[in-house]
Parts: structure tokens; C-alpha cells; sequence
């Protein structure tokens, strides 16, 4: 029998987090009035412990063995060699995959949702906010505040709250609060309602109504949380990356390139900057963030300032943005719609240290049939988008070699 | 950091099945004309060398590497300690869960999927029919059969195809077909839409559908394929107790007690049987199928010969059953709403070898909560009966230790 997976045992998972920031410098977040935001302006909204994460530039950052034992419930993930994906290519590129769909939650979301859950509860909060478009960053965070014992609020965007009955149950049955958003508990919410009173909501509105949620609370024991964009987001998801590592070495394998969908930009920074961390140091790697064409941040819009939400609530940020207030087209890869893109990920960009790429919703669901009735799993239709260019890549070394 | 989950190498996936007929006798099932039903009498329904693993009674039987190559996408699966659990019921016991929700389809189903679509195609047939309820069967088969290039048609509950539109969708994405049933495909779909044009369809319509969809084709090359009750069924299960006993064994631990929910009786019979095979041969050790106390086929049914299905298509079985007309109650399980139950598991319950029980579905309701709450994963409605029962004998652990 052929083996397909490398596995670690847990007491392999990774001790530290990587941090890019020790690698590459960024314009500051600006204020209302234009001015760099200092740390003390962000702590109505985050625990004073994130916020000295998201500014740190120390590169290596010690998991605490709080998080460690609740990341073991589904870590270390699997990292799978694609040998009848392969076969059916007929490449001589060696493919692989990492498995984060064993979490509870089904996504590599609670990866940073653990960690945050985590250092509220170490701050003293008790209750945190977020919201939710399709429901895996929310039901992520009702899982992680499960485990910590912290109260949790979702404000879940309406379509997809009347959509997908089942990440609502699955929030409650971690004993998280799920509300449809745009509601009437938040002035964000009663205003989009009295603009429109039918408003299916969006992301924008929901942001806004748990920022709202967690500032104004005047016992003072609630924050927000975000699921994806900023640097300490990124940090905790490099654990991906960082295990696909030590599980490559056992091989004997180094990549030839790292691919990952964007969105937010978490997913696709979890996997690929502890391999930007050795190209930076000298390693001939490609690395490529993998957009949809019908939300084209990196490879169509302008890096500038932008705010994070349609509310502009949140500091300007230095990021490509297609603009806060722009809609993308109802593609069904709803966690890759978002106007703007990760700071770190930005600059990574900018800098000419990965090459973005863009596919048609039509390749990536092709790409995703090919996958499933050959590697057996579902992949999600953000997934498809990294697969689609794993696929072209497949191809390449084909023409390469013959 | 406390180690949760005890994992194997894939060179470690057991590499035969145990068959629990080398250790009971079964009285054989009967004919329409009340004798014997002998192996060439099944061949318009299944392939002959399923028939033949249906009557085997040789005891370990070798699992083919053409099958093992596709069960390692998933396997080995977890055995994972449920320390948060066993510390929210302050019990001294110890409670460990094999989790095969890992699977791509999300259940144990896909071990004998797997199997029996290698069976087929070895067999030279090309083409597979099965019924499924609520999905989970019907999407295992789906992905089996993709696995090995045979094509899948599935009949599905027709409230269920029209509530979970989801499984219809995995199924498409492995290349399957799958209709409503009652269709306008088969004789007993249209006699059963005749009767009500409206009908919302059962698993009884279901089976006799797909049986007759295979049995009538003219290439005789489609075969029927069932997901739990036979003894070909229980046999593929068995990987699952044999790699967890393997899993117990690098713990230095041996349980008391063996816990699975029954429905047709393959969950069960997959963790259970290797313990079975023990305490024939003298190991002290508690072993309990659990079913609903709304459908309580082993604890409140005769031992009797009974039909598989509605129409009576299927010989007559050795089993507990509420009789082939029975309707259970709408209860969430619905995998445990089967009016019989597998004759190897039945006969065990006879000789008293193994002890079955019952709860209700607030009880295992309840007991799904806590564990979602603790261990962080939502179990299926059907593993909460299973989850009842553990925290019931981890709560007499406790009081018998103070």
C-alpha cells in the first residue's frame, strides 16, 4: 500500500508562531484625523495583549500551552500527498495538500480563534463579538469561546442566517448568541433597518454592529474579534504552515512553489509565510495568493488607505483595496468577497515577494469536481481557487518535462 | 501539553477484517417459500464474491491493498481521550471516542462503501444502485464509487432529497446520480405514487426501488448495494474496533465497557465486534448497542423472522423487529429509525453476549450538548445515544469511587 499522509504525533505540533513583521515593515494604520493609531486607540475594541501582538515585530512568538491543548483537539492536521490527482493529471509534479478541514468547525479558522478567545479570557473579558458572513468564522469563535468559557455574540449577516440553518445550530450548540444583522440591538443596525427594513445585510453592516456591541458595553468586559486581515490574525494561522514544514522535511521535500486562496488574506498567510520567511532569507520559491477574478483585490485594484469596514469604523489601513463600499458579484465563494486584503499580504505584493493570481469561478469549480472524484474529498468553493492554480501549475511541469 | 489522541501510521491500518461468524451461528434467512435462501438465489442483487463473504465463516479475512489505498485518504482514524468531558463529570473513569467523522463523506459509512464498490468492479460490474434516507449512506457509496470509476445511482427519501439539498449536492460532485424516490424510474415507485402522488417517499419505497433498478437491468452489470444489516457490512466495519484496540494497547489500556448506537447495527458492530471476539473467549468486558427508546427494536421487539424492507423484496431475516410495516416516530436520528436490526447483532443480544439499551432523545440531546461544550465537536444525532449511555456509566464510575 502506497502511503498517502504524513502525520504528526502532538507532541510535534509547533511551539512558536512566525511573525512577518520581524521581516517586512509596514505603514502604520491611520486614524479619523489622519495620524498613525497608537496602540491605547485600539483597546475599547481589543484586549491590550492582541494589541501588543498586532504591533510586535519579535519574529518568533511562543504558543501558549492553553491554546496548544485546545488546538489538539484536531492539530497536527494531515498533510496529504494528491497521488490520484496526480495520476489522473498524469504530471510529474509531486502535489500536496494541507488538511485543515478536520477542524471542529470544518475550517482553518479556529486556528486564530482559539488564540484570541484565549488572550480575552487572560485579559479578564468575558464576552466577546464578531460577525459572520456564511458562518465559519462565527461558529469558529463560538467553538474557541466555548472552550474558555466565554460568552459569544454573532452578528450573522441576514441572507445567510435564513440560508444556512445549520451554522446557526451549530453556534447555539456551543452556546453562542447568533443574531440575524442588520438587527435592532446596535444604532448600526436600527439604521441600515430604517433605510431599508427588508436589508438582507452585509458584512459591512454586520462589522459594524459588533464593533458597536463590544465599545459600547459599559461594564467594559466585552471586544470584538476579526476572523481574518490583521497581524495577529496572520500570526496565528502560520501553525499551518509551520507543521506543512516539519511534515515536508520527513519527506525529504522542499516546494517548488506554496499556493493559497485570499481572501482576508489568513488562510493563504497560514500556509505560505514560513516559506516567505525563507525566500526572504535567500530560498528560490514562487509563492502565489490565489483571488477570484470577479473580486480581483491584488491583481486589479489600487494599494492604498482604506478602512476595513463599510461603516469606516476601523483605522484606514495600507492595503489593495477595491474600495470600502465596493459589492462584488454573488460568486459562491463567499469568504473570498472582501474589498481589501491583509496588510502583511499587501505588502508582500508590493514588494514583489509573491505573485498573485486570479481564476474564473467557472475553472474553480471545475478544478473542485476534478479534486473530489479523484482525491475523494469536497473541497470548499474557496479552496477551488488555490486548487485551480495547483492544477495549472500540474500542467506546466508537464509541458516542462515532455 | 496533555497529549488528547492516540494516532497510527497509515502502515498500521489493520490489514484484515474479523468475522464475528467464525463465533456464532445464525439460523439462515428464508425464501418467499419459507426455505433457505442459498447463495445463487442473491446473484441478480449482489456480486458473487460478496455472496460468498455473506456466508463466510472464516475468521480473519484479508482486506485487499486496492482498498486499503482508498480507506488510507481517511485512515486511521483518531482514538481520542475525552479529558475536557471526564473532567466536567468529575468521574474517575476513563472515556475515549473513535472519531470517523474524519471520512470525507462524515461518517463510518464509507468503510464498507469502499469495499463493496472494490467487490463490484472486481467482479466486472459497472454500475452500483443503493437507496439512502437522510444521505449519509447514498453520498459514502457516491464517493466509493468515484473512487473506483463505477457509476452510482441513488435513490433518496424524496422529503429528504427536498429538506438536505446538500448530500444531493456531494453526491453530484462524486459523479453520482440521485433521483426522489418514489420516482417514475421503477415499478414500485410508480405503484407507490400511484396510491399518493404526493407521497413524501420512505426508506421501504427507497430499497425496493433500488433493488429493482439493478435487478431489472438487462447487461447485468448493476448490482444493489446496502449500507448496514448484512454480514458483509458488519465484517467491513470491524476496522474500526481492530484499529482501536491497537490504538488502547499503546496506551497499556483495555476498556470495561464498549459503547456504539445501533440503528441497522454497523456503527455498533464496527467498534464492538473486536471486543466481541474477546469476551467469547473470556475477557470480562460490558458491551452496549444503544438504540431509541422511540424505536426500540432489541429492547421492547421479538426475535423473529422479518423482511428488510417494506415490499418484502429481501428474504426473510433472523431479527429483532417492530415488523417491516413499522413507522417510528420523527425522532433527529435518522439512522436509527430502522424497524430491524442486523441478525449477527440481533443473535449476540439472544445469547446475551452483548446488553442493549435505550434513552431518550432529550437524554441524548442533552448529553450531544455537553459534549460539544467539552470535547469541542458536534456530534451526529445518532452518536448521542452512544454519548447517553457513556455519561451514564461515567457518572455510576464516579459514585461507586466515592
Amino acid at each position: 500500500m502506497e502511503t498517502r499522509k504524513v502525520i504528526l504525533k502532538e507532541t510535534e505540533i509547533p511551539r512558536r508562531w512566525y511573525n512577518i513583521l520581524a521581516d517586512i515593515k509596514l505603514n502604520p494604520p491611520l486614524g479619523p484625523d489622519g495620524n498613525p493609531v497608537k496602540p491605547e486607540d485600539l483597546a475599547p475594541v481589543f484586549p491590550m495583549n492582541l494589541i501588543e501582538q498586532e504591533v510586535s515585530a519579535q519574529r518568533w512568538i511562543d504558543i501558549p500551552e492553553d491554546v496548544l491543548s485546545v488546538l489538539n483537539i484536531w492539530r497536527p492536521t494531515p498533510l496529504v500527498r494528491a497521488v490520484s490527482l496526480e495520476k489522473a493529471l498524469g504530471t510529474p509534479a509531486r502535489i500536496y495538500y494541507k488538511n485543515e478541514s478536520v477542524s471542529p468547525p470544518g475550517s482553518h479558522k479556529p486556528n486564530t480563534a482559539v488564540a484570541q478567545a484565549y488572550y480575552n479570557k487572560a485579559f479578564g473579558i468575558e464576552r466577546m463579538t464578531t460577525e459572520t458572513g456564511a458562518g465559519q468564522w462565527g461558529s469558529a469563535l463560538a467553538f474557541a469561546c466555548s472552550q474558555y468559557g466565554l460568552e459569544c455574540k454573532v452578528f450573522m449577516v441576514k441572507v445567510s442566517f435564513e440560508q444556512k440553518p445549520y451554522r446557526k445550530s451549530m453556534m447555539k450548540a456551543w452556546g453562542a448568541m447568533c443574531v440575524a444583522s442588520p438587527s435592532r440591538e446596535t444604532k448600526a443596525g436600527r439604521d441600515a433597518l430604517e433605510k431599508d427594513p427588508n436589508s438582507p445585510g452585509s458584512l459591512g453592516i454586520a462589522i459594524s454592529e459588533a464593533i458597536e456591541a463590544a465599545v459600547t458595553d459599559e461594564t467594559g468586559k466585552t471586544r470584538y474579534s476579526l476572523g481574518s486581515v490583521l497581524n495577529h490574525v496572520m500570526l496565528h494561522q502560520t501553525i499551518i504552515g509551520l507543521e506543512a514544514k516539519k511534515q515536508l522535511e520527513l519527506l525529504g521535500e522542499y516546494p517548488d512553489v506554496v499556493i493559497g486562496c485570499a481572501g482576508g488574506g489568513s488562510n493563504f498567510a497560514g500556509i505560505a509565510y514560513p516559506f516567505v520567511f525563507d525566500k526572504i532569507n535567500g530560498k528560490e520559491i514562487d509563492i502565489f495568493p490565489v483571488e477570484p477574478i470577479a473580486c480581483p483585490t491584488m491583481t486589479k485594484a489600487p494599494f492604498v488607505y482604506d478602512h476595513g469596514d463599510t461603516a469606516k469604523y476601523t483605522p484606514l489601513l495600507p492595503m489593495y483595496s477595491l474600495g470600502h463600499t465596493f459589492v462584488p458579484p454573488p460568486i459562491h465563494a463567499g469568504g473570498l468577497r472582501y474589498h481589501g486584503m491583509s496588510p502583511t499580504v499587501s505588502q508582500l505584493v508590493v514588494e514583489g515577494i509573491i505573485q498573485p493570481k486570479a481564476v474564473s469561478q467557472t475553472e474553480t469549480y471545475e478544478s473542485g469536481v476534478t479534486f473530489a472524484r479523484t482525491e475523494g474529498i469536497i473541497p470548499a468553493p474557496e479552496t477551488n481557487h488555490a486548487l485551480a492554480v495547483a492544477i495549472q501549475e500540474a500542467k506546466n511541469a508537464k509541458e516542462h518535462c515532455q
